[in-house]
């Protein structure tokens, strides 16, 4: 088995990606998270450059971690000056981590005419510099930037700049594809070189972006030509088309390819790790994302259901279990019975494909798909369904009526319309109304205020997304509407649909769904069954 | 230069994607979007398993395409019957392709433990299938389900399975990864060894899935290997993980490895046909897509845009203009002016990129592109726009309010909510009245009513297609929505948009572009000139 060292970069390089910006606290916690997974390198911001960075630096001093080390990141020395008089060293030296990653020029163009140094000059700025933080008890990863271009256009100048920083001591030697773009047989013939020259001297890594759509597979093919260290941003964000997907490479190099990157018992936290780094980041875990994905192990074609309950293997090339991930048999029409059972059986047992109440529960479902659901995106919704037809629901609330009302010219900038609602519990009337920006918004405020009387923790549901899909343009502005609704409340996620030729009736049947699927697993929670 | 043919798959194996679901309009114009774009083959369907796909092929029957050829999907005969009695391939025949794609099994186990055939059996069924079609003057493309994991599994069989398709007479054998998760190298080697048995006989192709995050690396080294025929999916939905991506496989072919997959010339069409079929799908394009994300050529970091300006070369693979992208710079961004120019000069030939006129609308689009507009899928409220910039619009009423109610229980099945109107046109006042199934049908009723005292003529539009789409889910509720409608007068097509937080007020803007728009043209009918 090949040991493959890891640096994750998502608070530095992966910190480059739009929109994402991290607090001290949020870094912490993505620390946490890495540290938990088990990369060897977290690579956690440029000190230099940035001076909320030191505060973090300072904090993450604080944290005992198991298996990963805390890297500060860097550039080589100014030209013309000494490495103790580089205000950017001495912040590196500052953020007093045990690891230091510096970054240095290694392609010829970039010396000459961006940073306006002689050859030979950025040599010696790669090999002081290296050296200065070597004699500082730093253990230095080199970064080659733009090493693949620069070995393109003059390879002989390259290696020297490699050279220079494996005299002057790194440990690491990463071949960087700065401004992205490599093949998969670039970046292997490129490898495969650098490590019969200086595999003996130092670890090769290498640092791949997705310009071309081959980060993952490039740095995989690195590894194949020798490296042991690969660097990359765990759920593939980053500048322009984003850095290298550790999650997809980890579990490649560890579950395919006989490589050591992470402990081997911590395969299976690589999802539940994934979905708290995208909820630290806040942004959605794409559902997509290889073996992470929400979708990474689902099956629609209604054939090959059957085919997969009787076979995992058949169809699918690692188990979901492998990685902490879950297989999922979307509804659907052309799906079977056979998943429909597997749900209705996490209530009873004894229930089978030929149970009356399973062909109850098909043909329920046959109808509603028909009218445009699609359960496969509402997992929430499709519980509740299969809840009322076993008989395993009891509604919140009763409904006496909604009116809702819009205006143009709006009220107020952000208000156009009104809503009302009336309903009671347990013979509790209460009548709430809502303003806000379109019926729907309004109509949203209205039934919180009413149902938070009842049901406090409704205040804990947030909307994460919210979707509407014309199901029959033809019928224009009559046509049926599908609501899809994604909510949280910080541990669960789960979504729910509603169907109508009306967008606000449809948005209140999914709204429902929401609302009421997490008061049942509130429910479940506070007595530790299911409900 | 290597000629490789691409199959698109977008409407068979990418719309087994989570959530993805096409009308035939919907199919249709995907068609045109793929033609343009100039790739080989278009699969469009499994006529044998979907009867809603057969509409669609009597349909695109009447297009004229000028670069693809549709493709009909389905399977090998069953077993034990002739291949004239099969139902599932008189399907393919009636769909009346010149072209077909048939799977059929070629890993052992698949053969004996899911269709329980014996191996000779499935033999026969695949040489006997291809022989049918080849009969029926079919062109047919072998898909080699499971290959992969056959070949693995029992190579010497897996080869048995391309030599039954390759004596039956199929032009193109195609590799597929049906379970996902190959590797690069693997791919390669596997490839190599098909080619250099059947590369002279036949097409060899590859069909890979994103399961292990190589799909686009796959495609790439098979075609290393010997592969001139790849299939895929345009933007990468599918099943799972997804297809391999097209739009990367094809720029990394034709711009770096000397291939030609579609003219050269559509290249500069690439970004622009794939956010015209995200638009169609209802997707979100993803802004880190290689080469047509928007932000695929964004730079961040300050310190890199002064170089970037200075020389492209130093930060960018490949130019944005040479897959009809932009350069973005996250800051301050720099709209391409061309198309706007394009649009301005039907009106005033003497308009160029320095006119001030142009300069404002670019602004005024920036602007409103912030807001969430997005003009390639709305050419009517972009020619209304420009019209307005250059004193070329004039409106055709002015509204004073409309009004929207709705309400649950509804007052009628097909009736849940009510809307007033009122406007004048040259001071005659008309207030009108419409209820419908929801707010927006009673607004658009209500609308006509009012508009049609003015302009008969209103009453000839009918709405194609209305689509919703939330452009950011965060706000819930309250989100900004983009709504697209697309009209038509029987003998003109056209498609307008609005964006708000409010359904009601997006609808309702989309609605006024749309009914101005058919009055202009009307007028310039009328005049026979350009009003």
């Amino acid at each position: 088995m090949k040991e493959i060292s890891i640096l994750d970069s998502t608070l530095r390089d992966g910190s480059q990606g739009e929109g994402i910006s991290y607090s001290v606290q949020d870094k912490i916690n993505i620390v946490k998270a890495l540290d938990e997974l088990g990369v060897s390198y977290i690579e956690a911001g440029n000190p230099g450059s940035n001076p909320k960075d030191m505060e973090f630096f300072a904090e993450a001093k604080k944290l005992k971690l198991e298996h990963s080390k805390i890297v500060a990141f860097g550039s080589t020395r100014r030209k013309g000056i000494k490495c103790a008089e580089d205000a950017n060293l001495q912040s590196l030296l500052a953020a007093d981590t045990d690891v230091v990653c510096i970054f240095g020029k290694t392609w010829d163009f970039q010396v000459t005419d961006i940073i306006h140094a002689t050859l030979e000059e950025n040599l010696e700025m790669i090999r002081e510099t290296v050296e200065f933080l070597v004699a500082h008890k730093k253990e230095v990863i080199f970064d080659a930037e733009h090493f693949f271009t620069g070995y393109n256009e003059n390879a002989e100048y390259a290696m020297k700049c490699l050279e220079a920083a494996a005299s002057g001591g790194a440990k690491i030697l990463c071949l960087c594809e700065t401004k992205g773009g490599m093949l998969p047989m670039q970046c292997y013939n490129m490898t495969k070189d650098v490590t019969a020259r200086f595999g003996k001297i130092a670890a090769i890594g290498v640092h791949t972006h997705n310009d071309s759509g081959c980060a993952v597979a490039n740095s995989l093919l690195a590894v194949e030509a020798g490296a042991t260290h690969v660097q990359g941003v765990l759920l593939g964000f980053g500048e322009r088309t984003g850095n290298a997907n550790l999650s997809s490479i980890i579990a490649d190099l560890q579950l395919k390819m006989d490589c050591s990157c992470i402990p081997a018992e911590n395969m299976q936290n690589l999802t539940p790790i994934c979905k708290r780094v995208a909820e630290i980041t806040n942004i959605a875990l794409e559902a997509g994302m290889p073996y992470v994905g929400s979708s990474a192990f689902a099956h629609k074609a209604g054939m090959h259901i059957d085919a997969v309950i009787k076979n995992p293997f058949a169809y699918e090339h690692v188990t979901p279990e492998s990685v902490g991930n879950e297989r999922v048999f979307l509804m659907s029409e052309v799906a079977g019975k056979s998943m429909i059972v597997e749900k209705v059986q996490k209530f009873d047992k004894t229930l089978t494909k030929s149970s009356p109440i399973v062909a109850e529960i098909v043909n329920r479902v046959k109808e509603l798909e028909h009218q445009g659901y699609q359960f496969e995106g509402a997992d929430a919704s499709f519980e509740i369904l299969v809840r009322k037809a076993i008989g395993k629901y009891q509604p919140f609330y009763n409904l006496h009526y909604y009116k809702t009302s819009g205006e143009f010219p709006r009220f107020a900038d952000d208000q156009s319309a009104f809503a009302q609602f009336k309903i009671d519990v347990d013979g509790k009337v209460v009548v709430t109304a809502g303003d806000g920006d379109g019926p729907v918004n309004a109509l949203d405020v209205a039934m919180r205020k009413a149902l938070e009387q009842f049901y406090p923790n409704v205040a804990q549901i947030h909307l994460t997304d919210y979707k509407v899909r014309v199901l029959d343009g033809k019928g224009a502005t009559a046509s049926r509407v599908r609501v899809l609704i994604e909510s949280s409340d910080g541990d669960e996620h789960w979504a729910t649909m509603g169907v109508s030729s009306d967008v606000i009736e449809a948005s209140y049947i999914a709204l429902v769904d929401s609302f009421e699927y997490k008061l049942i697993k509130d429910l479940e929670r506070k007595f530790g069954k299911l409900m």
